[in-house]
Protein backbone atom coordinates (compact mmCIF):
# COMPACT_ATOMS: atom_id res chain seq x y z
CA UNK A 1 0.00 0.00 0.00
CA UNK A 2 1.23 3.60 -0.86
CA UNK A 3 2.23 5.91 2.31
CA UNK A 4 -0.88 7.91 2.88
CA UNK A 5 -1.69 11.18 4.88
CA UNK A 6 -4.03 11.52 7.41
CA UNK A 7 -6.47 13.01 4.68
CA UNK A 8 -5.69 9.90 2.47
CA UNK A 9 -6.51 7.45 4.85
CA UNK A 10 -9.44 9.22 5.53
CA UNK A 11 -10.12 9.19 1.71
CA UNK A 12 -9.56 5.59 1.57
CA UNK A 13 -11.35 4.50 4.47
CA UNK A 14 -14.70 6.49 2.86
CA UNK A 15 -14.03 4.19 -0.27
CA UNK A 16 -14.04 1.36 1.89
CA UNK A 17 -17.04 1.74 4.22
CA UNK A 18 -19.02 3.05 0.99
CA UNK A 19 -18.17 0.52 -0.91
CA UNK A 20 -19.10 -1.83 2.09
CA UNK A 21 -22.27 -0.53 2.48
CA UNK A 22 -23.40 -0.59 -1.60
CA UNK A 23 -21.96 -4.36 -1.40
CA UNK A 24 -23.75 -5.21 1.43
CA UNK A 25 -27.13 -4.11 -0.17
CA UNK A 26 -26.91 -7.34 -2.91
CA UNK A 27 -24.84 -10.28 -4.07
CA UNK A 28 -20.98 -8.17 -5.20
CA UNK A 29 -21.15 -10.45 -7.82
CA UNK A 30 -22.41 -7.53 -10.93
CA UNK A 31 -20.47 -5.17 -8.79
CA UNK A 32 -18.20 -2.61 -11.46
CA UNK A 33 -15.32 -0.45 -9.99
CA UNK A 34 -17.54 2.58 -11.86
CA UNK A 35 -20.46 1.61 -9.23
CA UNK A 36 -17.93 2.07 -6.33
CA UNK A 37 -16.76 5.03 -7.73
CA UNK A 38 -20.63 6.47 -8.45
CA UNK A 39 -21.68 5.74 -4.94
CA UNK A 40 -18.38 7.29 -3.06
CA UNK A 41 -18.71 9.98 -5.11
CA UNK A 42 -14.77 9.72 -6.35
CA UNK A 43 -12.87 9.38 -9.60
CA UNK A 44 -11.52 6.92 -11.28
CA UNK A 45 -7.44 8.26 -10.67
CA UNK A 46 -8.04 8.54 -7.16
CA UNK A 47 -9.47 4.81 -6.73
CA UNK A 48 -6.54 3.82 -8.57
CA UNK A 49 -4.66 6.13 -6.63
CA UNK A 50 -5.84 4.47 -3.14
CA UNK A 51 -6.33 0.75 -5.00
CA UNK A 52 -3.86 0.32 -7.44
CA UNK A 53 -4.14 -3.16 -8.24
CA UNK A 54 -8.09 -2.08 -9.02
CA UNK A 55 -11.01 -4.03 -8.08
CA UNK A 56 -9.42 -7.16 -6.71
CA UNK A 57 -7.19 -4.75 -3.63
CA UNK A 58 -10.96 -2.65 -3.44
CA UNK A 59 -12.48 -5.65 -2.53
CA UNK A 60 -10.05 -7.41 -0.54
CA UNK A 61 -10.03 -4.19 1.77
CA UNK A 62 -13.93 -4.55 2.19
CA UNK A 63 -13.70 -7.80 3.19
CA UNK A 64 -11.03 -7.07 5.31
CA UNK A 65 -13.03 -4.53 6.96
CA UNK A 66 -16.32 -6.83 7.17
CA UNK A 67 -13.87 -9.27 8.85
CA UNK A 68 -12.98 -6.41 11.44
CA UNK A 69 -16.61 -6.16 12.08
CA UNK A 70 -17.67 -9.55 13.10
CA UNK A 71 -14.81 -9.61 15.71
CA UNK A 72 -16.52 -5.90 16.59
CA UNK A 73 -19.93 -7.18 16.84
CA UNK A 74 -18.69 -9.42 19.81
CA UNK A 75 -16.80 -6.87 22.07
CA UNK A 76 -16.89 -5.65 24.42
CA UNK A 77 -17.87 -9.67 25.50
CA UNK A 78 -15.27 -11.67 23.54
CA UNK A 79 -12.28 -9.76 24.83
CA UNK A 80 -13.66 -10.14 28.11
CA UNK A 81 -14.35 -13.89 28.61
CA UNK A 82 -13.90 -13.67 32.28
CA UNK A 83 -16.77 -15.19 34.24
CA UNK A 84 -19.75 -17.59 33.23
CA UNK A 85 -22.15 -14.66 32.68
CA UNK A 86 -19.65 -12.85 30.32
CA UNK A 87 -19.71 -16.32 28.57
CA UNK A 88 -23.24 -16.19 28.00
CA UNK A 89 -23.26 -12.47 26.83
CA UNK A 90 -21.37 -13.51 23.80
CA UNK A 91 -22.73 -16.07 23.51
CA UNK A 92 -26.36 -14.37 23.10
CA UNK A 93 -24.40 -11.59 20.81
CA UNK A 94 -22.84 -14.48 18.45
CA UNK A 95 -26.59 -15.85 17.90
CA UNK A 96 -28.06 -12.11 17.62
CA UNK A 97 -25.51 -11.42 15.10
CA UNK A 98 -26.36 -14.14 12.91
CA UNK A 99 -29.64 -14.25 13.57
CA UNK A 100 -29.82 -10.74 12.04
CA UNK A 101 -27.90 -11.64 9.42
CA UNK A 102 -29.99 -14.14 8.33
CA UNK A 103 -29.31 -16.28 5.19
CA UNK A 104 -26.56 -13.69 3.58
CA UNK A 105 -23.39 -13.41 4.35
CA UNK A 106 -21.23 -10.27 3.25
CA UNK A 107 -17.88 -11.74 4.05
CA UNK A 108 -18.75 -14.83 2.61
CA UNK A 109 -20.26 -13.11 -0.66
CA UNK A 110 -17.02 -11.51 -1.13
CA UNK A 111 -14.66 -13.96 -0.64
CA UNK A 112 -16.55 -16.14 -3.17
CA UNK A 113 -16.08 -12.77 -5.54
CA UNK A 114 -12.69 -12.50 -4.63
CA UNK A 115 -11.84 -16.17 -5.14
CA UNK A 116 -9.13 -18.20 -3.39
CA UNK A 117 -6.46 -16.06 -3.91
CA UNK A 118 -3.69 -15.80 -0.82
CA UNK A 119 -5.01 -12.37 -0.26
CA UNK A 120 -8.47 -13.59 0.60
CA UNK A 121 -6.74 -16.68 2.02
CA UNK A 122 -5.14 -14.32 4.83
CA UNK A 123 -8.13 -12.28 5.43
CA UNK A 124 -10.03 -15.32 6.53
CA UNK A 125 -7.19 -16.94 8.48
CA UNK A 126 -6.40 -13.68 9.90
CA UNK A 127 -10.22 -13.43 11.17
CA UNK A 128 -10.06 -17.20 12.33
CA UNK A 129 -6.70 -16.84 14.30
CA UNK A 130 -7.84 -13.76 16.16
CA UNK A 131 -11.05 -14.97 16.62
CA UNK A 132 -10.03 -18.22 18.42
CA UNK A 133 -7.20 -16.37 20.08
CA UNK A 134 -9.47 -14.23 22.35
CA UNK A 135 -11.65 -17.60 22.68
CA UNK A 136 -8.58 -19.38 24.13
CA UNK A 137 -7.80 -16.33 26.25
CA UNK A 138 -11.10 -16.54 27.80
CA UNK A 139 -10.87 -20.19 28.47
CA UNK A 140 -7.01 -19.81 29.89
CA UNK A 141 -8.54 -16.85 32.10
CA UNK A 142 -11.62 -19.00 33.36
CA UNK A 143 -8.57 -21.83 34.49
CA UNK A 144 -6.33 -19.27 35.95
CA UNK A 145 -9.62 -18.78 37.69
CA UNK A 146 -9.92 -21.81 39.42
CA UNK A 147 -13.48 -21.97 36.96
CA UNK A 148 -12.10 -24.38 34.27
CA UNK A 149 -10.95 -27.41 35.08
CA UNK A 150 -7.12 -26.98 34.48
CA UNK A 151 -6.63 -30.74 32.36
CA UNK A 152 -8.31 -28.92 29.63
CA UNK A 153 -6.59 -28.04 26.27
CA UNK A 154 -7.78 -24.27 25.80
CA UNK A 155 -6.33 -24.36 22.21
CA UNK A 156 -8.61 -27.71 21.70
CA UNK A 157 -11.86 -26.79 22.68
CA UNK A 158 -11.59 -22.75 21.18
CA UNK A 159 -10.65 -24.25 18.20
CA UNK A 160 -13.75 -26.17 18.77
CA UNK A 161 -15.95 -23.28 19.45
CA UNK A 162 -14.33 -21.74 15.50
CA UNK A 163 -15.68 -24.81 13.76
CA UNK A 164 -19.16 -25.19 15.50
CA UNK A 165 -19.99 -21.17 14.79
CA UNK A 166 -18.47 -21.72 11.67
CA UNK A 167 -20.74 -24.64 11.21
CA UNK A 168 -23.82 -23.37 11.93
CA UNK A 169 -23.55 -20.03 10.16
CA UNK A 170 -23.36 -22.26 7.16
CA UNK A 171 -25.93 -24.64 8.01
CA UNK A 172 -27.98 -20.94 8.79
CA UNK A 173 -27.24 -19.67 5.25
CA UNK A 174 -28.77 -23.23 3.95
CA UNK A 175 -31.92 -23.34 6.63
CA UNK A 176 -32.20 -20.12 7.65
CA UNK A 177 -32.50 -21.42 11.45
CA UNK A 178 -29.98 -20.47 14.26
CA UNK A 179 -30.68 -23.81 15.89
CA UNK A 180 -27.33 -25.55 14.42
CA UNK A 181 -25.44 -22.32 15.45
CA UNK A 182 -27.09 -22.55 19.07
CA UNK A 183 -26.37 -26.17 19.78
CA UNK A 184 -22.78 -26.01 19.02
CA UNK A 185 -22.00 -23.42 20.98
CA UNK A 186 -24.62 -23.89 24.15
CA UNK A 187 -22.89 -27.80 23.72
CA UNK A 188 -19.38 -26.46 24.22
CA UNK A 189 -19.85 -23.92 26.61
CA UNK A 190 -21.78 -27.33 28.88
CA UNK A 191 -18.67 -28.75 27.77
CA UNK A 192 -16.04 -25.96 29.68
CA UNK A 193 -18.36 -26.13 32.53
CA UNK A 194 -17.88 -29.59 32.92
CA UNK B 1 -39.62 -38.15 -12.90
CA UNK B 2 -40.95 -40.18 -15.36
CA UNK B 3 -41.85 -43.87 -14.52
CA UNK B 4 -38.66 -45.89 -15.38
CA UNK B 5 -38.05 -49.94 -16.09
CA UNK B 6 -34.84 -51.52 -14.84
CA UNK B 7 -33.09 -50.94 -17.95
CA UNK B 8 -34.33 -47.20 -17.69
CA UNK B 9 -33.10 -47.11 -14.27
CA UNK B 10 -29.63 -48.49 -14.82
CA UNK B 11 -29.07 -45.92 -18.05
CA UNK B 12 -29.97 -43.10 -15.67
CA UNK B 13 -28.04 -44.24 -12.83
CA UNK B 14 -25.22 -44.49 -15.33
CA UNK B 15 -25.38 -40.74 -16.41
CA UNK B 16 -25.38 -40.02 -13.17
CA UNK B 17 -21.95 -41.69 -11.78
CA UNK B 18 -20.27 -40.52 -15.16
CA UNK B 19 -21.24 -37.12 -14.56
CA UNK B 20 -20.19 -37.23 -11.39
CA UNK B 21 -16.69 -38.45 -11.99
CA UNK B 22 -16.29 -35.95 -14.60
CA UNK B 23 -17.28 -33.15 -11.99
CA UNK B 24 -15.15 -34.35 -9.27
CA UNK B 25 -12.32 -33.79 -11.69
CA UNK B 26 -12.81 -30.30 -11.90
CA UNK B 27 -14.95 -27.29 -10.92
CA UNK B 28 -18.10 -27.70 -12.45
CA UNK B 29 -18.65 -24.15 -13.28
CA UNK B 30 -17.85 -24.56 -17.21
CA UNK B 31 -19.40 -28.19 -17.80
CA UNK B 32 -22.16 -28.59 -20.17
CA UNK B 33 -24.78 -31.14 -21.00
CA UNK B 34 -22.70 -31.97 -24.08
CA UNK B 35 -19.74 -32.66 -22.20
CA UNK B 36 -21.69 -35.19 -20.05
CA UNK B 37 -23.49 -36.34 -22.87
CA UNK B 38 -19.52 -37.09 -25.01
CA UNK B 39 -18.39 -39.21 -21.89
CA UNK B 40 -21.58 -41.38 -20.92
CA UNK B 41 -21.58 -42.08 -24.12
CA UNK B 42 -25.64 -40.78 -24.30
CA UNK B 43 -27.43 -39.05 -27.11
CA UNK B 44 -29.25 -35.44 -26.25
CA UNK B 45 -32.53 -37.35 -26.70
CA UNK B 46 -32.03 -39.59 -23.90
CA UNK B 47 -30.02 -36.70 -21.70
CA UNK B 48 -33.39 -35.40 -21.90
CA UNK B 49 -35.64 -38.52 -21.52
CA UNK B 50 -33.73 -38.72 -18.16
CA UNK B 51 -33.47 -35.53 -17.33
CA UNK B 52 -36.63 -33.37 -18.76
CA UNK B 53 -35.24 -30.31 -17.08
CA UNK B 54 -31.84 -30.36 -18.41
CA UNK B 55 -28.49 -29.48 -16.74
CA UNK B 56 -30.34 -27.98 -13.43
CA UNK B 57 -32.07 -31.57 -12.59
CA UNK B 58 -29.08 -33.89 -13.51
CA UNK B 59 -26.72 -31.43 -11.74
CA UNK B 60 -29.08 -32.04 -9.01
CA UNK B 61 -29.50 -35.64 -9.54
CA UNK B 62 -25.57 -35.69 -9.30
CA UNK B 63 -25.46 -33.66 -6.14
CA UNK B 64 -27.98 -36.03 -4.33
CA UNK B 65 -25.53 -39.01 -5.45
CA UNK B 66 -22.81 -36.62 -3.61
CA UNK B 67 -25.04 -36.22 -0.91
CA UNK B 68 -25.31 -40.00 -0.55
CA UNK B 69 -21.72 -40.89 -0.65
CA UNK B 70 -20.96 -38.59 2.62
CA UNK B 71 -23.01 -40.67 4.57
CA UNK B 72 -21.92 -44.12 2.81
CA UNK B 73 -18.04 -42.83 2.85
CA UNK B 74 -19.08 -43.03 7.42
CA UNK B 75 -20.52 -46.51 7.22
CA UNK B 76 -21.03 -48.97 8.61
CA UNK B 77 -19.93 -46.87 12.26
CA UNK B 78 -22.07 -44.24 11.43
CA UNK B 79 -24.53 -46.59 11.53
CA UNK B 80 -23.52 -48.29 14.65
CA UNK B 81 -22.45 -45.92 17.30
CA UNK B 82 -23.02 -48.40 19.78
CA UNK B 83 -20.13 -48.08 21.81
CA UNK B 84 -16.91 -46.33 22.59
CA UNK B 85 -14.30 -47.92 19.82
CA UNK B 86 -17.48 -47.33 17.88
CA UNK B 87 -17.53 -43.63 18.07
CA UNK B 88 -13.71 -43.68 17.57
CA UNK B 89 -13.74 -45.41 14.30
CA UNK B 90 -16.66 -43.06 13.12
CA UNK B 91 -14.78 -40.23 14.08
CA UNK B 92 -11.35 -41.64 12.31
CA UNK B 93 -13.50 -42.56 9.19
CA UNK B 94 -14.57 -38.46 9.07
CA UNK B 95 -11.50 -36.97 9.23
CA UNK B 96 -9.53 -39.46 6.67
CA UNK B 97 -12.43 -38.57 4.36
CA UNK B 98 -12.63 -35.17 4.47
CA UNK B 99 -8.59 -35.06 4.84
CA UNK B 100 -8.19 -37.05 1.43
CA UNK B 101 -10.94 -34.72 0.20
CA UNK B 102 -8.64 -31.74 0.73
CA UNK B 103 -9.67 -28.17 -0.14
CA UNK B 104 -12.10 -29.16 -2.91
CA UNK B 105 -15.87 -30.43 -2.26
CA UNK B 106 -17.78 -31.84 -4.56
CA UNK B 107 -20.89 -31.79 -3.13
CA UNK B 108 -19.82 -28.21 -2.36
CA UNK B 109 -18.94 -27.17 -5.80
CA UNK B 110 -22.39 -28.59 -7.45
CA UNK B 111 -24.30 -26.67 -4.60
CA UNK B 112 -22.53 -23.38 -5.39
CA UNK B 113 -23.30 -24.02 -9.32
CA UNK B 114 -26.96 -24.94 -8.85
CA UNK B 115 -27.52 -21.67 -6.84
CA UNK B 116 -29.73 -21.51 -3.97
CA UNK B 117 -33.35 -23.17 -5.45
CA UNK B 118 -35.40 -25.33 -3.89
CA UNK B 119 -34.65 -28.67 -4.72
CA UNK B 120 -30.77 -28.11 -3.77
CA UNK B 121 -31.60 -26.89 -0.53
CA UNK B 122 -33.65 -29.81 0.10
CA UNK B 123 -30.53 -31.80 -0.89
CA UNK B 124 -28.84 -30.58 1.47
CA UNK B 125 -31.38 -30.53 4.65
CA UNK B 126 -31.79 -34.22 3.78
CA UNK B 127 -28.62 -34.79 4.11
CA UNK B 128 -27.79 -33.12 7.17
CA UNK B 129 -31.22 -34.45 8.65
CA UNK B 130 -30.16 -37.71 7.83
CA UNK B 131 -26.91 -37.55 9.19
CA UNK B 132 -27.79 -36.27 12.79
CA UNK B 133 -30.32 -38.60 12.59
CA UNK B 134 -27.75 -40.97 12.79
CA UNK B 135 -25.66 -39.27 15.47
CA UNK B 136 -28.70 -39.03 17.79
CA UNK B 137 -29.81 -42.74 17.69
CA UNK B 138 -25.97 -43.33 18.60
CA UNK B 139 -26.22 -41.22 21.50
CA UNK B 140 -29.63 -42.77 22.11
CA UNK B 141 -28.48 -46.14 21.81
CA UNK B 142 -25.38 -45.41 24.20
CA UNK B 143 -27.65 -43.68 27.07
CA UNK B 144 -30.04 -46.99 26.55
CA UNK B 145 -26.70 -49.17 27.80
CA UNK B 146 -25.87 -46.38 30.42
CA UNK B 147 -22.78 -45.38 28.83
CA UNK B 148 -23.80 -41.53 28.16
CA UNK B 149 -25.49 -39.79 31.16
CA UNK B 150 -29.04 -40.02 30.46
CA UNK B 151 -29.66 -36.22 31.23
CA UNK B 152 -27.70 -35.22 27.96
CA UNK B 153 -29.60 -33.72 25.00
CA UNK B 154 -28.92 -35.97 22.18
CA UNK B 155 -30.79 -33.96 19.88
CA UNK B 156 -29.08 -31.36 20.86
CA UNK B 157 -25.50 -32.56 21.13
CA UNK B 158 -26.24 -34.42 17.41
CA UNK B 159 -27.09 -31.25 15.75
CA UNK B 160 -23.43 -29.47 17.50
CA UNK B 161 -21.46 -32.16 16.23
CA UNK B 162 -23.34 -31.22 12.71
CA UNK B 163 -22.14 -27.56 12.93
CA UNK B 164 -18.21 -28.61 14.22
CA UNK B 165 -18.09 -31.08 10.89
CA UNK B 166 -19.56 -28.46 8.82
CA UNK B 167 -17.54 -25.77 9.82
CA UNK B 168 -13.92 -28.10 10.65
CA UNK B 169 -14.26 -29.43 6.54
CA UNK B 170 -14.82 -25.32 5.78
CA UNK B 171 -11.93 -23.42 7.63
CA UNK B 172 -10.50 -27.13 6.22
CA UNK B 173 -10.96 -25.82 2.62
CA UNK B 174 -9.65 -22.92 3.50
CA UNK B 175 -6.67 -23.66 5.41
CA UNK B 176 -5.93 -27.30 3.98
CA UNK B 177 -5.55 -28.29 7.34
CA UNK B 178 -8.08 -30.58 9.56
CA UNK B 179 -7.25 -29.44 12.67
CA UNK B 180 -10.46 -27.79 13.16
CA UNK B 181 -12.76 -30.76 12.17
CA UNK B 182 -10.31 -32.85 15.01
CA UNK B 183 -11.20 -30.25 17.73
CA UNK B 184 -14.57 -30.11 16.88
CA UNK B 185 -15.30 -34.09 16.83
CA UNK B 186 -13.09 -34.62 19.34
CA UNK B 187 -14.22 -32.28 22.17
CA UNK B 188 -17.83 -33.43 21.40
CA UNK B 189 -17.12 -36.96 21.52
CA UNK B 190 -15.15 -35.74 25.08
CA UNK B 191 -18.61 -34.05 25.89
CA UNK B 192 -20.37 -37.38 25.53
CA UNK B 193 -17.52 -38.98 27.39
CA UNK B 194 -18.34 -36.85 30.42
Amino acid sequence: MVALTTKGRATRQRIIEGAAAYLRADEPAGVTLDDIRAITGTSKSQIFHYFPDGKEELFLAVARHEADRVLDDQQPHLGALTSWPAWERWRDSVVARYRAQGRHCPLGALMAQVGSTPGAREVTSALLNQWQAHIRKGICDMQAAGLIRAGLDADRVAAAFIAGIQGGVLVLMSTGSVTHLEAAVDTLVDHLRG
